[in-house]
């Protein structure tokens, strides 16, 4: 192991492709942008909603619209934009998240020219703001079952836009409670007496004096648990007329006289096919809890490195939080599992710039599985985060309670993503459907599961498709020599297999329990998938970790620099040797490793913190966070506090050698 | 497994001895004491200091004092008063166990007659309220290092009360920024050029008006996670005059020409022995933990008992979330560690009562052995509390991060646990420490753990002590037949001898690493302890799972309502069930059963989520919260949405079936 590491370099490597949307990010959000700590919520939206107004046009949040209404035409570039607003406010980015990724994102993926030329311009520019209103209080995940309607009347070519019940209203709606000015509205559309599914509606929903218009009743989500800053709030719609052309008609129209007509025939695919096209929202939300974490471990790692706490006889000085066994145990892992969801991410934003960025018509199957791979890796991502950052605020202890110090608010803001964009547990369940499946029909939904003939026709033959540099994975698998107890447990090869048995083997088991079920539960629908939900879950998460892992390689072999490699080589045998240490169970369960090897992995697992401690700050070093945008009072205060005690112990004071 | 239980017996059961006490709280304390969502901090500590003053006589938080002074001279009520303040509203919690537990049982327990005779009745009526200022900036976990000095001037006759420097100011004191009119303050007591260690002095910090008195610097901790209503501040002396008989001198006293006299020969010892007294403040959080732990889990049941998402063929209407495998799956198990960690604290304070209740001379191993029960009982509560709260907000999706549905506070409030009255790791370490010497001297001490004679000298010959219910305990595991692979899972022996044998090779293997160690690493004390860190804190928790199974196998023997009683042993079997498959790694590891018994046990764990799936609402009734103190909008409004909902069914809407 080098002892020293270019940071340049590995910077470089972890900007990736879009570094310098990450560099202009870096350059021009000063203190300005930063959390107020301690605010109320109606102090928080107001700021909030100012410097939404004041985001230098150079950034990226809306670089995914075309550039003739504004934007960049480069969706990736939004993405990484989300990431790096993440670090300085998440209020800030899930309020641009909202306005230019699913309002405007709406109104791009399911308008046509006639939307786009009336409103891009205006939403792009922050002249109009707007809100994504999808979920019902009484539907959330399953937004299929949406009870707000929109029927058709030929005779006043209007739509009517009611909400029939207090459980279809449109519930934590952002931009609702203050700022929207309209609504991509979500409901079933029905039109000479036929129901089509739910399609969606650009709606004004105040005046330009920001009062509710005629039949719009508009509610306030009241006070959360953090995103203090966007104004979620509540829509009723009482008989509320919308013009004919307000329609988002792209994949369903509806003619003068009430004609119903879709390129696509199937309502559900029809529905499933529109909502894959907003697949963006899920990959800025996992990126942007993976750009929170970083934030917590920086913060956590650098007050480790100079917090210190009981001394030792053979130590002058008390003890590095860092130097203890069991700190190194909560932050290295977590850090190791950063860097690989990083990969990950970096190249689920690349394969969605190539899918979405380009002219051609979209290859279904590849569809599927970039819409597979956002859920997954948003349910990884967010999970991930919702751990890490409270392991951090613990890590730093009672300074991680106090909001001087950042953490609370990365957690309470953090925190709703595990069940916003998709909840993960569903997601993960979309996950398993994709992979039992092949990604045939209707990927997106799930009400599939309960049909029996489902799992008997659909359930596909078993295939795991490799996605990363497919060629150094096959390489380095076929490398491990037959006998696998003879293997070290650091040969990235023998990794990689052992992800992939894991996966191949839940998956396999899976499909034979879901058959048999069928077969033996023919009058019991609902059992048939219930009974294995636990073990389907499983496979999704095996899934996402095999991806993950076999990304990680893939990204270290984009830097040539040797002291670069050498390092997040280690870093990725702690992040695979960790998932194997978690699941040891599984492994000797399935005979896949000898009780030995198993406990040798715990030692190869300490060994490799003792290994990386020197390097734990170079590591969260190379996430580039600009120091201001840490903002956090236990790191600006401890420099000046070491400099007085030196003082003190060069005037003869004995208590000032131990802080 | 009975179909009906009776609430009132179930309730009898888990109300136990102190019953008499929750009844009072649950009849007393009205809508005017729950949390206000969305306040600011200023208005909730106006709020919560204002009902400080409101909680009606006949409640407990002041139980512990003696009679004389006006309180019940019974601490186990004061504890349960600590619970159920807690399902009210946890700032009011804490600030009464600052007011009462911590600065007026510093009193207390520190002080003598002439102390208690001057200010405890004021402290019980909440006349003055007061301060306990331990921790330091730089000294949180290890107080015996901290740096406030408090030295003696023989001709003023008066003690000089110092802050040194920045890292030695009193930190996160609660009352301290509002409304503390003295403090007990923790300082090093040096008198005739000599240091003493840690003592408390009983420190006027504000006069009559609420201005700071001379040389006292007061400020404020600012914006925390949660705990709104909780005045957190810091306190720095400079050269503060305090009478010589302000120095709480139970254990060390100060003659006017400064002699120093203790019945405590070691600083060291003397120390703990102190902090000994206090265990108390531990045992409160972890039983709020697990109160709150219990008010949200009540929460999500409930509400996965109404709220239905996704349909199936087979059915009517959609899905119950509590029907889900996966929904059971995140619910059941938490429960049912909640059920244990309810028992095994019910029987650590009828302990503490028993121990500190009695007016005769307090058994040195019997008071070790209670701290290191609360120290972990306190990690395993406050974690406990944060998974499952954390658990609970994502299963109620959306809605559980909005703060009308309380979860967001339960969340943010309970946080700080894990850190706070000892950090859990820091705790999980003296109970391993407790194990490894058999509590012997300077118990609570850490640094000896650097010490390489300390190794070699103290660690114990291996003996495990059973604690509740030993003959109910012994005549289980002895009932066991031998072969071990012919026992049912279900066989309660059969699990508390494995729960045991755990512990036992644990133990054993840690004894044996730190023996090699100190042989072997004899100049580098530090690395001995650190090398094995991890393995310390694995025999710790294993050691807490095991007390807790006990006492839930010795729970369940205090009713002879045999339908309670077949309810709770499928709950203690999901319980001891769920810790042997999170562990199962280890077992496998240590061949201590097959592959295929392993799999056998996530089969009957999924089985007994199925049976108890019915009794859910049962288990959450069973905690006997009252709804108004739910303060959850998610429950209120469902019933009137149903209604609603039924009214449109009748009149003919064709969606109104499905909500």
């Amino acid at each position: 192991m080098p002892d020293q590491i270019d940071l340049a370099r590995l910077r470089e490597l972890l900007d990736g492709p879009w570094a310098k949307v990450r560099n202009a990010h870096r350059d021009h959000l000063d203190e300005r942008f930063l959390p107020v700590y301690g605010e109320t919520g109606d102090q928080a939206r107001e700021r909030i909603t100012r410097l939404l107004g004041e985001l230098p046009a150079e950034l990226g949040m809306a670089s995914a619209f075309p550039t003739e209404y504004g934007g960049k035409s480069d969706v990736g570039a939004s993405i990484i934009a989300s990431e790096m607003l993440a670090q300085v406010d998440l209020s800030l980015m899930v309020k641009a998240g909202v306005q230019w990724g699913l309002f405007g994102g709406a109104v791009a993926a399911l308008g046509t020219r006639r939307h786009h030329d009336a409103h891009l311009r205006d939403i792009v520019s922050g002249k109009i703001f707007g809100c994504f209103a999808m979920t019902e209080t009484g539907h959330g995940s399953d937004v299929q079952q949406l009870r707000t309607t929109c029927t058709y009347d030929p005779r006043t070519r209007t739509f009517d836009l009611h909400t029939p019940h207090e459980a279809a209203r449109k519930d934590y709606i952002g931009n609702a409670a203050r700022d929207g000015r309209m609504a991509v509205v979500f409901a079933q559309l029905i039109t000479n007496g036929q129901w089509h599914g739910v399609h969606a509606w650009l709606v004004p929903i105040r005046d330009a004096q920001g009062n509710p218009l005629p039949g719009v009743r508009i509610g306030d989500a009241g006070p959360k648990a953090g995103l203090l800053g966007v104004d979620n709030g509540r829509l009723t719609f009482d008989h509320v007329q919308v013009p004919r052309d307000m329609l988002l008609d792209r994949y369903g129209q509806v003619a003068q006289d009430g004609t119903y007509s879709s390129q696509i025939e199937n309502d559900s695919r029809r529905f499933f096919t529109m909502l894959g096209t907003l697949v963006r929202g899920r990959v800025s939300v996992g990126g942007a809890a993976s750009a929170a974490t970083k934030s917590a471990l920086t913060i956590a790692v650098r007050y480790g490195d100079i917090r210190r706490q009981f001394g030792t006889p053979d130590a002058e000085r008390e003890v590095l939080l860092n130097d203890y066994l069991a700190h190194q145990r909560k932050l290295l892992p977590a850090l190791a599992t950063t860097y690989a969801l990083h990969f990950a991410q970096t190249e689920l934003v690349a394969a969605l710039s190539e899918v979405q960025g380009g002219d051609g018509p979209v290859d279904d199957h590849r569809q599927r599985e970039l819409e597979s791979r956002a859920a997954g890796l948003k349910a990884a991502q967010t999970w991930h985060a919702t751990r890490t950052i409270q392991m951090c605020r613990e890590a730093c202890g009672g300074a991680g309670y106090l909001a001087e110090n950042r953490l609370p608010s990365l957690k309470a803001d953090t925190d709703v993503f595990t069940t916003f964009e998709g909840d993960n547990t569903v997601l993960l369940q979309l996950v398993a459907k994709g992979l039992l499946t092949g990604y045939r029909d209707e990927f997106g939904s799930l009400d599939g599961w309960g049909r029996a003939s489902f799992v008997a026709e659909q359930v596909r033959e078993m295939v795991l498709e490799r996605t990363a540099a497919r060629s150094v994975i096959e390489r380095l698998i076929s490398a491990v020599p037959g006998r696998d107890e003879e293997v070290a447990v650091t040969d990235r090869g023998w990794q990689l297999k052992t992800f992939e048995d894991r996966e191949r083997h839940l998956l396999d088991g899976a499909v034979r329990r879901l058959r048999n079920g069928a077969a033996t539960k023919k009058d019991q629908p609902f059992d048939i998938f219930n009974d294995v939900q636990d073990h389907v879950l499983t496979v999704a998460a095996a899934h996402i970790d095999r991806v993950t892992l076999e990304a990680f390689v893939a990204g270290i072999e984009d830097t040539a620099d040797p002291a670069v490699r050498a390092l997040l080589c280690r870093v990725c045998d702690l992040y695979a040797l960790s998932v194997i240490e978690a699941n040891k169970g599984w492994f000797l369960e399935h005979g896949r490793f000898t009780p030995a090897r198993s406990k040798a992995i715990t030692g190869v697992v300490n060994g490799l913190l003792k290994e990386l401690r020197p390097h734990l700050r170079t590591l969260v070093d190379g996430f580039a966070i600009p120091d201001t945008w840490l903002h956090a009072a236990i790191l600006r205060e401890e420099p000046r506090r070491q400099e007085a005690m030196a003082a003190q112990a060069a005037a003869g004071d004995p208590q000032a050698a131990l802080p």
